[in-house]
């Protein structure tokens, strides 16, 4: 990847500004769940993309935007209930504090793997120059306002607008 | 975007046909669930794509092509079942009426936010320029013919003629 | 497709080898579930890939390791919790033998349409020339070494590896 972040074309280095999108590797990653199980991969990929020099958004919508809510982003639960590669049956699974365990198992397991909890990890995405965008549609289903998100969020995006960040992407949705 | 759909070469406009697949943006939605929050997420972004001016496909796979079956369009549910999001304790979650609610619940929440309802919302996608395609396998494995889908529905594809649709574009599985 | 694939250069060919990523179509599928109804359809579109001439690889993460793990393939299961696609209230959903019967179901659908079981599935699309990778990160938390996966697995790699692979591919993640 070295080589195709160098020859990146960006306004204000001196040379004539060029439309040039296939020179530069993007990812935009939708974050639509706020299950654990399915906010630690989004989480994992962009992380392994910018490492990779690759471009990262990711757009937080529908329930992944309780990922980026202030009140909501320590209390991300995992739910066994459903998912047949967890040792829980439904009927056990779906009992008061069961959800409550699992959710302690899965954050012990990422903590051994010294994979940090989800508010670190924006930091350190974010550090790491990935951006994070709020779904505004998701935010007005959820009554949000931007002083409810985390500071890590860049800004809030319609769908349109992802779009327009997302030209020449590879799009994962989650 | 407008430069890039002015700059489209399409067959009948007098320029000489050549295939020109890295002019034209183009995006392809796996419609894979029913569930009510995973219907909209598809259909709110194949929206935005064409308001954007961008080549938009849906192709209704597995639990997704509920959303196009004539018989259930109207009566998609939404289950709050193993959703952390959702603020019902999995027992509730389970109990019969709960599902009712949720799904009146979600229905209300798109409502206000002026999204229309789901039949509705294939219509309006479909005059938009969007295509619609149900897949063959799914329609065998649920033992559907074409009658039984909504009218909206260019075709049935298989997978290989979805992969031949879907060349040069962004995809999205949901 | 035939003209683009017999327009690729590999090597060994004769001709030079030259970096040529637009000229080759490349499909990458993210397995992260472990659930039938969202297995196959992984399976399904790899297939279908590679009958079209399309390099596919598959990335089994998460539950999707599974899919790949000897002691699990042939014991995955279908859970009808939380889907309202399927005619069974949640309540009943959730009692013991109906996941069973579920599955059972499932498997049976997929019979009919003459789609093979998952370890069948896996070893005709190693023959056909998809590469199948696990995720290392995944087999550290289900603490798993390279001879507990299925003989078809080409190897493990971490999500840089996986971009790495997947440049220019369209990425499905399921």
């Amino acid at each position: 990847m070295p080589d195709l972040v160098a020859s990146r074309v960006r306004p204000g280095n001196g040379l004539p500004v060029v439309p040039a999108p296939e020179a530069e590797r993007k990812l935009a990653i939708i974050c639509s769940k706020s299950s654990l199980d399915m906010v630690y991969p989004g989480l994992i990929l962009a992380n392994a993309a910018r490492m990779s020099g690759i471009d990262a958004m990711l757009f937080f919508t529908f329930w992944g935007l309780d990922i980026v809510t202030e009140k909501k982003v320590d209390h991300l639960r995992f739910s066994p209930v459903g998912n047949p590669s967890v040792p829980f049956p439904t009927m056990v699974a779906g009992l008061p504090g069961v959800e409550s365990l699992a959710t302690r198992m899965m954050k012990g397991d990422m903590s051994k793997l010294d994979i940090p909890g989800v508010r670190e990890f924006l930091g350190l995405l974010s550090d790491s120059g990935a951006r994070l965008y709020a779904c505004g549609l998701a935010m007005d289903m959820f009554k949000l306002k931007r002083e409810d998100l985390v500071p890590q969020v860049d800004g809030v995006l319609t769908a349109m607008d992802f779009f327009d960040s997302a030209e020449g992407a590879q799009i994962i949705f989650i």
